[in-house]
């Protein structure tokens, strides 16, 4: 058995929900209210699962692993591991170049973008910085930019229907939630043809539409 | 052949090294100044090669890939090449939930820790949002703190001589340069008793020594 523990607006937590959608996994889904109450993911019971106490956390009770529940965190690791365990529907292709190439496009979202953008940053911002809200929009925009700007420019050169060539790959799964969360913030994403069409072609698919922020039970 | 675009004092670039001398793989070193004139990697040429503007860049020029040269960037996705296309002295464990556990701490750096310290991230809140010296010293040093009590707990669960049991995997390649540039910034590390202990036994070997920011050709 699957669970994720997720929130509806996570962006990370989305990028799983459409991994488990994509390849037809059922997992139980549990809600971590990451505001409510100073956040869920600070509680005791969750920080003991996830010590990073963000979301989200993944566990398998049919690991095979000894110990019993396996656990693990971090979106892109749970996302290889699903991968690993359930190679169809690959999120990765066969060949080793081409791999790379989705990978370090993930990577370019994963460890550029979101990590500046998440709420525990735009909270540090206003609490400890006492940056306001126009300031910290610009923050928010600049690194968007920055971003989608050299992604742009990598998917001119391995685009088709989607980020890399012709299939779904975890490219994809890291960029619809950064979109998601871009316009939710108000940027402006026009400029970026290669980025609005393929969350456009993303977007017509059900693995994609079931895992977004406003379709899950906790969304408010 | 294999070539590497770096910088002495960049994390990212510290791992890649880390890897190759691990493998035991001659790569040629480039040197990108990432400060003098505005930052060598915003020139012309070298964001052709990669439009994010960031070190490291990494070329395999023998890798089979049709259209010549073929030019990745992103650490993680450089490293997890080299473990594919040279398996001996592996980065990952075989055992998929083992494997999985190793990303997931090699993320919680790369994704969670370095992407708010590194040198764009501090020089746009001192520039942009005219944060001073002590506040961006309290800034690097919570999100430090933030990350590495996690790791630490991570690896009172899976830690031996190393990140991962007994071996070094991708996690000691991200851990021993974010431990580095936690030193710089006068962090104080001595309650992550895990985290110094693996650090000191990484450091014991060549690869590690080898890769050391001051060990470069163009450490100033």
């Amino acid at each position: 058995m699957l669970k994720l523990y997720g929130y509806w607006r996570s962006s990370a937590a989305y990028r799983v929900r459409i991994a488990l959608n994509y390849k037809g996994l059922e997992a139980e889904q549990v809600s971590v209210h990451l505001v409510k109450e100073g956040g869920e993911q600070h509680k005791a019971d969750y920080a003991k699962l996830n010590p990073q106490e963000l979301v989200p956390a993944f566990i398998d009770t049919d690991s095979g692993d000894t110990s019993g529940e396996f656990v693990l965190s971090q979106s892109l690791a749970i996302i290889e591991y699903l991968d690993e365990k359930y190679p169809e529907m690959a999120l990765l292709p066969q060949n080793m170049q081409q791999r790379a190439i989705v990978r370090s496009m993930a990577m370019s979202i994963a460890c550029e973008m979101h990590p500046l953008n998440n709420l525990k940053v735009l909270q540090y911002l206003a609490k400890e910085l006492n940056v306001d809200d126009d300031a910290k929009s610009s923050w928010y925009h600049h690194w968007i930019h920055e971003g989608f700007g050299a992604l742009e420019k990598q998917l001119e050169a391995h685009a088709g229907q989607f980020c890399f060539g012709d299939s779904v790959t975890l490219a994809d799964l890291c960029l619809v939630p950064q979109v998601y969360n871009a316009n939710r913030f108000k940027v402006d994403l026009q400029s970026y043809s290669n980025i609005v069409r393929i969350t456009h072609n993303c977007n017509q698919l059900g693995a994609f539409v079931d895992a977004m922020p406003e379709h899950q039970d906790d969304a408010t």
